[in-house]
């Protein structure tokens, strides 16, 4: 049993996390807390009432030391740099779920994220939480970087291909939409309802900051530079991502053998539910789930593959997956509180 | 062909105002403002591109007053007060879609609006603009008060019952349910799409603004003081109110001859459907138009009418009205710009 | 570890029984059936995937015995009544979660349900599904009749104030808001979603086959003779049912008294919350559990209560609640599997 | 004034076209019919109560013949092409809606819609209605065929680059967003209120029957064969289409000189808008419009050109356009009745 803290409880990755821990049999979440709401944490989420009795506080780096031995951080970039290294240094295990770790060049991160990383040394130790690529080096991470929701379901998606026939991608383009939490709980006209509700549109176009992300762990799989073209959207529900990904091939492969491969790739994956052809994957499969469900089509000339990536932005594209990285981090069944 | 100002055209009831004035064919809008919101309104609301150039400004009285015959306040209560009686002054026609003039006492506006009324002169000689029941005033009215969106539901549902069987009537209960544009476009986290989406609650319970409204003119209609309780529901939908109106009768009423009364009261009414029974109103027929569709069923006993009335709040409940009411101010055809 | 079964698991009740049941700690679900929809159940319901291989077969009420010590119908009306007497016979208990055994009259049923009621013998033994009200005759029974949605939202929100203020009740009318899952998962016009979408409405009004329902048990709570005027109408969302429910009183009562009562009567029922005064009950708040929230406001005069009752209608109006019952039945704890 | 009638105005399409048509200043309705449902149009379209009496007859082409000048087919594909030629025979100008005389060649066409046309011979004489290319052939047409709906989005939006850089095109790329309507109105499962609220999904992909239409226009406009890959998606919406377009580049082309090129050649378009950058289309600016907004961007090396093409499915991507197309066949004002 071990014992966990949150902060940015009040958000809502901060939520699903939170409710994740709460019915996970090997933690005891102690500690709870959050920048700008205060209070009964069923104050601040009323559908918690019976459930628990937790104050969410501001946050007290102190308590959460003394309190925690696992510290998740469900906060804004440029929070986490600040408050991790603290943690660290009384061996606190962190989990970042905000993008402060997830690039490994200082620069590339001021390019993207606006801002001057003030933590290059843990930058540098941070360990990139996918654990169907790195699960080894999660094991033993005492800062885990949690990936972005867009980069997860473009790794996930892309991994076999780019790992065994990187050789043979001349271009990959990822259409994504997403639903409206991964923007975030806060009181912006932009995400009123009425703005979002039956509306659609395409947001930072080839210009979101999870394209470094998605082409520094693409070229790390594939070992070879790899850049992606990426258009996101918004889409008008709560939660889920789906990516259609366009990969243009140099050779013709066929449907069938790329479909073994990515079986064979996930063979052991709890997680990963690669379709039969020609099934796609829907948002509602994977709405509340920590799966990434992912399908397959060809052009006739064997040169165009469709691969279609779908997630649950709170769960495997935020909270679900730093369940799965705690849990291998403490020697816990991987899938614990997750299936 | 009369020049007409809105202030409030970032709103959305000052938006559908707009276009319903755009399109007016006897009327040229010649000044747009908003209090927050300056700029080309087309910056303001893109999907007006290339129907209007015009540009919405920062208020300017002088302006207001020279530019227009007839000016539109689709403001905040509070605000209408301190602008109508300026605009009053120089003669132009004001018509004020807030909560300011609709009721008669400074006392109970007060009370529930929780503000000290500053033009009580003015407030005494506003017209309540529902014209299936105040035509011949609202003609010679200058300045004009636009009923609330719960309101016109309610009196036009309730108005011919109360006016021919008032003194039949025991009680009166009203559930209503509105989408979400009756709040008001503004940054909020209640009304953020992931806190209002798949949700659906009562708010106000027993205790919205709007009542003291409904009584003061049922009372007035049906020459008797009428109460109401009154629970309004937010729903997960852009537009629309439908209220179940429950009354309570002393004597059997047969329902034939209510729908009669009914029918009858509305005949020549181009804006009210009173629907054959069993039919019953949907939003759907209602949203952006401005009718208001009315149903109506019987307990077994003949002793509990139960109506249905539905509207566009955007429309009936607010614009659409407002137009309806400046056609017959300005000896215009009633209907124009509206069917 | 009992050996359950289930008809009907292509419906929305039917497959949120079989994920409750599947990740039920005392419970192996041995059979699934479906009158017209037959397969992997996966293919069915693909979210399923990784979780389950049973295939969903047509029924076969020999394989039904030979599996099954519990069985679960959820089933269109007039299938169960065939059904439940051949399991009976053999010792199967059965937890029906259609309108099939609720009333206790073959008349009224057929009044209601438009067709005969064919095992009278049965209906009269039946026990009435509501734990909070029914426990330990739940405990006994071998054959279940799991309540409806409307009724366990209405029976939950008005027990305590019909079992100690009976006398003082003049009249009850609900107004009852529900998602669209309650009417089935079946090919249908008006249930196509370009139809519900951005649209409301009353229907039935007046005249709903589970007012007799209410009535029955109402009646029974309060020993005296109870009826209720009751308007459903639809939401556009999938799950949940609120009910706003308006008791006229015939002397005063305070709020807080009934408040006090409430919280008393509910004192160890761990699926019903009665919320502190203002707060009000919201569907986002109960969906996908099983508890039912209950908000209450009272009009000055203090002769009109307001009591909100708020519940997912495919937990505690279905799947949860016959669950709840199944762990009465079988000896196990209440809240296994639901909390 | 011309004299219309309208098979098929019991779907979507067909209540649109019978809106525009009824506000239409030089037209009247003289006929309106449906295959399936007929009786007053008010039952079917309780929304139109108070606006027209007309009955929906079951279709007799006679009476199609004698009533009409005009005729609008909003029917499924091979309806159109037994009930087209009969009414040319008889002079009757037809606008057709349905893909029957979109592509030009009768074996293509049996491919991908997997029935053997029956009409060849007017096949080769109808006109493809994209007024913006077509517009002086439409004006002689006497059989009209409407563009699809993904190729209304997708012709547009390329077709100033396909005219002007056709030979610079490397690759084309549709990634296409559709709300409900576009399926049509019919009682079926997959279109289920909760089968398509919260969720989203790939379809047909690489596989829709409207890829050979763009690929025709596509190819007439840049004279040389061009290929696409199109992949369309359900959004959880009533209405409107997005599509974005990928174009491989084999030169750079800057992003203002393609701008420009867009500006230039939509210049007196009063339906296409093309935006300023980095503006982008959202679907409720272009929703209950004819209008077809466009968003242009660009890769840095200037290789890429990412083009959002946004329109309603039920306007310019059917009954609008077809008005606008109308209105060129009779000498009318082509934006009568649509602005």
């Amino acid at each position: 049993m071990i014992k966990v803290g949150i902060l940015g409880v009040s958000g809502y990755s901060g939520l699903i996390l939170f409710e994740l821990l709460l019915k996970h049999k090997d933690v005891r979440v102690t500690y709870i807390a959050a920048n700008n709401t205060t209070g009964k944490i069923t104050d601040i989420w009323p559908h918690l009432l019976g459930q628990t009795n937790l104050f969410c506080e501001r946050f007290d780096i102190k308590k959460a030391i003394t309190l925690c031995d696992v510290f998740f951080l469900a906060v804004p970039h440029t929070t986490a740099m600040k408050i991790a290294p603290e943690l660290l240094k009384e061996n606190i295990k962190v989990i970042d779920i905000s993008g402060d770790y997830r690039l490994k060049n200082a620069s590339v991160y001021k390019k993207w994220y606006h801002a001057t990383h003030t933590d290059i040394k843990n930058l540098k130790k941070a360990v990139y939480g996918l654990p169907e690529l790195y699960r080894e080096k999660i094991k033993k991470a005492v800062l885990l970087s949690n990936p972005g929701c867009y980069p997860t379901a473009a790794l996930l998606g892309l991994a076999p291909l780019t790992a065994l026939y990187g050789k043979k991608i001349s271009s990959i383009i990822i259409d994504a939409k997403s639903g409206v939490s991964g923007a975030g709980r806060k009181a912006d006209l932009a995400l009123h309802f009425s703005e979002v509700n039956e509306n659609f549109k395409a947001y930072k176009v080839l210009n979101h900051q999870h394209v470094p992300e998605i082409e520094l762990y693409l070229s790390k799989i594939s070992q070879q530079k790899i850049s992606v073209d990426f258009v996101p959207h918004l889409l008008p529900i709560h939660r889920g991502i789906l990516e259609t990904i366009y990969v243009a091939l140099t050779d013709k492969i066929s449907l069938n053998q790329i479909h073994q491969t990515y079986k064979r790739f996930y063979k052991t994956e709890k997680f990963i539910r690669v379709l039969d052809m020609p099934k796609q994957p829907e948002l509602k499969n994977v709405c509340k789930t920590n799966y990434c469900d992912i399908g397959l089509a060809m052009r006739k000339d064997q040169k165009l593959l469709v691969i279609t990536s779908a997630i649950d932005n709170l769960v495997k594209g935020a909270a679900g997956q730093a369940v799965q990285n705690m849990n291998l981090m403490s020697g816990f069944k991987e899938t614990e509180g997750l299936l």
